[in-house]
């Protein structure tokens, strides 16, 4: 069988269809014997892997992505490193120049394991047709091993014109269900003997599918659950009585949200900071993590599956009187910001929200919520992500939202092409504040010079219109959310948010 | 001094001015003193890159780059990689996360070193506010010392706002402009005394401002000059009679080419292939490569500033009889995308271009032709590269013409909102054959599926309107050209070009 | 607290003496504090790393290196390669160039990190004192979480010398008993269901403590238990009546062994390969991993501790009357290194074996056997390895035996010194065959030029004597080999083997 | 021809003969053509770089390592390092696994890339036999291109068995004479016009043959010629009257030093440091730096070569009265290295000496002095370099001499065996101070806890003897110096150096 056969019969067998790529004549040996139906066009490369993210975070299984040589991964990098942050399973693919004259370093060539191996848990060059079947699905199994992980093979382009045996290997699973039964004991032993405890729950929790056991576990204990800082996706219920609210990612605001806890219980997450504050953080206090993403920065680890060790201790956890949980905010009508996510609260329930709205998130967070499968952000600081993000998750749920500010949104705005090209049913929202606006926010905290080349005005319906998509624009009374919603395939809504609010991340 | 303060001083002692960005937290305090005037924000990091690349190339001094943290790099990569392709000065920074808590991983840290460091030949990472002066500097001679050359250079946001010494340092230079007597000598005797002599001349030789040298020597020997195959920029004068045209990126073309000369002179470039061909390139063939970037691929090197060697050549050569110059072809007027190229070349004499019509590209090239500093195209085969290129040519020279196709102006399409911003008077024509005319090209020409996923089509005209750049779309007869010349500020021309026409790369 | 203090106090909480080290002057600001009797000094740094890790798979704790600046790594990069590839847990510090300088690249400068991080899980660079204990303390972490891996740290020179507050953490554990129920229950089900399985158990059988569950497995079902080919530890009781011998490392002679099994339990470890055949692997075989080091290079993979499944699937395998054990070799006593293996097996009971033996390991796994904590080779392919890996493992067990050829006794020869020094009761046996024996035996078989520069001698007795360790040299009879058991402290028998033997791992 | 045949044949064509290796199977198939008299065998990997580095240095080409797999390069690492830093011309290969079952990572197999790139300016995988000469030649030509560097060239094992054409391509040479007039014309003026220059010799001023011209320029001056601080290479004649000592790596005596002159030349050297101190280094001093090794640390850069410079130099520079060149210290008769030294300088008169004498390093370059080819010591500080060094010079020169201490000895002695088994005949100087001397007295002045674990003992006379060498051991009166001098081959001659002495580099 020739080499483009296998690969495209592998990628059925594998079932990773579709690819998300952006070709060019290194791929097209690769793409020969796909079918139109099984590609996804995206206009560049860097939006491919963000759908294929978006894609994965839903599906908990690896997304394939087709990179054009060396460029096409060097325009993605800043997605793949965002990806590697994120733990999702990913294969990402590349053409190469053909082999038998490399050695001229011919156009399109270029190491790119160089670029890339540091991101990646596997990393291969395919030698011959002969391993095009067996190393896609070691990819596969690498990226499926948890922690989930990115793979990246590439496919010299006369590799795939070589013939070699297809032998029809079947997709691969592997189990992510481990627990310690003696660990989860002793935990829970401390738990019960402890006077105060409290839980911090992280996107382990929720990739794993953790939300409904944990909820069980807070019941039982009556504790409060916290968000770790800056999760990648919504880890908790956030309507739970227990719940209570983000953890704001700063050391000396952590600090306080814990002081009154004397065991804090951190599953699925980690401690993410942001700016620097000069408190130590959470000096002296027991803290125990557990979970398959283990940093060891702080407190003692347990390695297991977050879920399952949420399921397994309800068998050993006594019943308690129940802390008091920390009253959270009130919506406060009188922000602009807070009443427009009120407003994205009614009418949007039940949908996926890929949130870039950057320095208006925790007011998301904090009035949209989330729950199970219902909340993602980029978690590596990336901006651009949430478009293409949202791209790919609806190419598995007809209900995604993507909220965005105008920034964030003009980084890979092409990604409308793709989404009117297949009709994916995304609705977006554009929040436009006229610039970089958390940018302003930190500049105007540290520095006096505020404002300072982060202003800017784009006409953002004219961009929008400009690849096909219904938009409105309103002010921020949001009269057209309803349409939005209710509007048959993608449309965008483009909200004018010009009140500055008191997103205090920075303040000292 | 506070560090910033001297981060800005040292810009503008260094005369790195301007910056060419795209801020996140982490670059704010680097920002903190440097005025908007000596700032030029871009929508997408990678933008950043592309405009210091076009500005260096014309130049020829360090431009200065200033990214987002890890992510902005990340984004950056491929252009990164392409500047590193090009070999041309340019000093990339970006600011990192406080150093007193980067133990905690915080958002936005991430090794930068890692991903970049082979594409530099200087990487350091600021440890004081001490440092900063000295290694602006250092970068600074690092990439100017021949052959020239990226550096990096990162800050961790709490260097800048330590005090330290500044000291005042001098702009430095460093001279490329080197000859060895004696091996000019060899070759010239060589020269002298071979039978059939051809040269081939390379980006280097316009890079370090040898062309007016090369036609002196040509017109001397009465030999043609050939283009190095997929030269970065006009490597000759294409109205020169002794021009003989580029060399295609083909093994056996190139053989084909050179079939009749048993010496050739490869000044400032190389052998650059893209398809691979069976044949064996230049076999038993007498090469000797003159210049400052040596890859031994082929021939014998000797290591030189190219244009150097050419002046100081003609001390030495012996005028001769000449060659027969091969006809170039002439230009068909039956075919559609040549007689766009010819409407080009009549209406923007004395224009600089930035190139990325991909599949029309050699038309282009033979068409419209080059000169001095005059033409430009992505070597490294990144697509997206013409139009922030153009976009930082335009920093430097009012008379920037960008030609690009529809796929390609899709990558990198918000440039236009930095040129539209900073008014930076490119004009723009778009040569919309609805697609990758390139890849179904080559589809057609390997395989049968030809065209399968690469053709598509966008309101090209809404895309550049909702920017507000002034934009009209012709037909092949081009009406708006003028209009377009003589605009007052950037504005674009869209093209639509719909029959097939023979460029016969990839023919086997 | 001074920073040489915290390190000094963390390593003592995180149980990590001794270092194993081998110092330079960016290493004096380190070692302030640290007692003699807390570091064991070696004659070339990479005699470190082999120490500790020949002590790690003795303690499956984290063994300490402290390494100088990037020489010392660099001298080290084979043995911290084969540390990699075990896959034990360990600690890498090296120090580095005082910071306040470091702009101007002084001597003993040099980016650590790009050497080594590739080889590493975590790698940081210590920013200022307040860093140490808790950087220390996750690399403690990062080394023991499942699957053990190695740390790096680097100590610039000024660190040590800032104050900081000490927290005094204490030690961390992290689990590795990890399972997953419903998997185990899904293997067994399968292997009750099949026809003739066998099990391959492979290095983490024994460095997470599984033997004794493998016996009980096997006995169970009655099936064969083979080694995995080239395992790092001995992986099974080689004395127990299912052993089947190990696994040659020949695609075409694996298949050959494993012809009769219908389905493969491959426990703990996997297929390692040596010299090419080309037999496609296993081709169609069902075949299933159980592990914490999944590759996916072939089967189906399930991602557990490979003992902890053992023991579990006790619960729900049924008994069965038992396959044929394949009958393993016998001694064959006409051969000179079967006798002398022979001698050894007799005269060695209850030894840990280091094994450098080479051409004849084979032999030695045979005869002499193994089972737990028993018997190490270095399973990178590094030569020079087992000594130090002895003299490692000595600090923890007073019976350690080492067996080397002569060739790659002189690698690490230095070991000796330190051997001596500290009174590590390392018995050491010499076979010396007068060079590569390996290479000449690879040479033979498959090209004509046999022995070439590959055959050297060396008065192997005055070299161990030279270091102060008692030697004496015997024939095949080895008489002086109860006085080598018996003797107190150290001590080498050196014995000459010089019949070829029939190691036919190369044969076509 | 076959792919070994192909490597051979190259190998001869281009002079790459004698290589020095460690081979392991994975060699096997490239050695296959090469005869014995074409190889240098060494017992440990790393040795055959430090030869190639020492018979590099003297010839000025590339010299030819072969070491085994990724482990080979590992144990060499720390030499390849070394030799990066002392930009010497070296081509290293190594065989790597066979690609048809690469795939399966078998034994050897692993990224040689990923470890060595960052020191090699070429680095590439052979693909095919038809890659094998041109990659050869094409490694010759990079590594000699100015600077020079290190070249690296993988050998999959099935790629030497294929059958590829012989082109029989001829040796390149790269010229490296290259000057700028106008440079040299401007800098001679500035000196012309200054009032107090002096000059910096660094190691490229003999590495590219310009001490002779540096003598003439010194003496038309009248000015010092300074060497710069820790050169790896002797760069002027010590004996000459201009010479002005060593400069200290340490800033504030730098500036000490040169506190007279308002005009510094640097030619083909820089500043290094070791211990740091307080000092700005050389702050408002103007400085001239000219070589083909710009670091940009400091001052104004001129590429162009450095012997060039001087030679050319000479037709602008105006004679002038001079300055009072710096009285160099006595030799002090009560100092017993001083007068071991003496000794040294007596009976080794036009010796080329590999020095590793590490505390005394200071004292043989004031009193045994140097010139052209005549000193030379492992600038990365690397310990264990000098004794392999003065092997490979003895492969090209009669007269070599190696003074080391014996901590460093100890590293590499296995290089005895070389030196024995080809007789090399280097002649070995021993210093034996009991340990690490340089440690301890950087601990000694810098902490109290003095000498702790860097003092040991070794039997140093047995370890050479059992090598073979002859050896005698001496106290201070080196009463068999003439012996050590006129003893037919290898001889070494160990000195007991008790008496502490005044090495103050680190004094504060």
């Amino acid at each position: 069988m020739i080499g483009y056969e296998i690969f495209n019969k592998t990628l059925k067998n594998m079932e990773l269809y579709p690819v998300f790529g952006n070709p060019g004549t290194t791929e097209i040996p690769m793409l020969e014997d796909i079918e139109s139906d099984n590609y996804i066009l995206t206009l560049h490369d860097s939006i491919s892997v963000g759908m294929a993210d978006g894609r994965a975070q839903l599906t908990r299984k690896p997304s394939m992505v087709n990179l054009h040589s060396i460029l096409g991964i060097g325009n993605s990098m800043a997605f793949i490193y965002s990806a590697y942050v994120h733990k999702i399973p990913m294969i990402i693919t590349a053409g190469e120049q053909d082999n038998r004259h490399i050695f001229y370093d011919p156009l399109l060539s270029g190491n790119i394991n160089d670029m890339i191996s540091k991101y990646t848990k596997y990393s291969f060059e395919i030698r011959s047709a002969n391993d095009i079947e067996r190393a896609v699905r070691r990819a596969y199994i690498s990226s499926i091993t948890p922690p989930f992980s990115l793979s990246f093979l590439g496919f010299p382009m006369d590799t795939l014109e070589e013939n070699a045996e297809f032998r029809n290997l079947t997709r691969p699973e592997v189990n992510s269900d481990i627990v310690d039964d003696r660990a989860v004991r002793e935990i829970c032993n401390e738990i019960n003997n402890s006077g105060n405890p409290a839980m911090i729950l992280g996107y382990e929790a929720d990739l794993y599918g953790g939300i409904w056991h944990a909820k069980e576990f807070s019941r039982k204990l009556g504790i409060p659950v916290f968000a770790e800082p800056f999760a990648s996706r919504g880890p908790y219920d956030s309507s739970d009585p227990y719940y209570a609210g983000d953890l704001p990612p700063v050391a000396e605001r952590i600090n306080k949200s814990l002081s009154a806890y004397d065991l804090i219980i951190m599953v699925g997450g980690d401690i993410n900071l942001y700016p620097y504050s000069h408190s130590d953080l959470l000096s002296g206090r027991r803290i125990i993590k557990i979970g398959l993403d283990i940093s060891g920065k702080i407190g003692d680890s347990y390695f297991m599956n977050p879920a399952t060790f949420l399921r397994e201790s309800l068998k050993y956890l006594h019943e308690r009187k129940g802390e008091k949980i920390p009253v959270r905010p009130e919506v406060n009508k009188n922000s602009q910001i807070q009443r427009v996510m009120l407003k994205i609260h009614e009418n949007f329930p039940g949908y996926t929200i890929a949130d870039e709205s950057i320095s208006a998130s925790p007011f998301l967070r904090q009035i949209v919520g989330y729950n199970q499968d219902s909340y993602f952000i980029g978690k590596s600081g990336q901006i651009g992500w949430a478009l293409p993000a949202a791209a790919g998750m609806a190419t598995v749920n007809p209900k995604v939202l993507c909220v965005i500010g105008d920034g964030a949104f003009m980084y890979t705005s092409q990604t409308l092409w793709t989404i009117r090209n297949y009709n994916l049913p995304v609705k977006l929202i554009i929040l436009d504040n006229h610039g970089y606006g958390i940018l302003r926010k930190f500049q105007e905290v540290n520095y006096e010079n505020t404002g300072k080349y982060l202003t800017f005005s784009i006409e953002l319906k004219k961009v929008v219109d400009s690849f096909g998509i219904d938009v409105r624009k309103n002010d921020e009374n949001m009269r057209d959310i309803e349409w939005l919603r209710s509007h048959d395939g993608p449309a965008a809504l483009i909200i004018r948010v010009d009140k500055p609010y008191g997103y205090n991340l920075f303040k000292k």
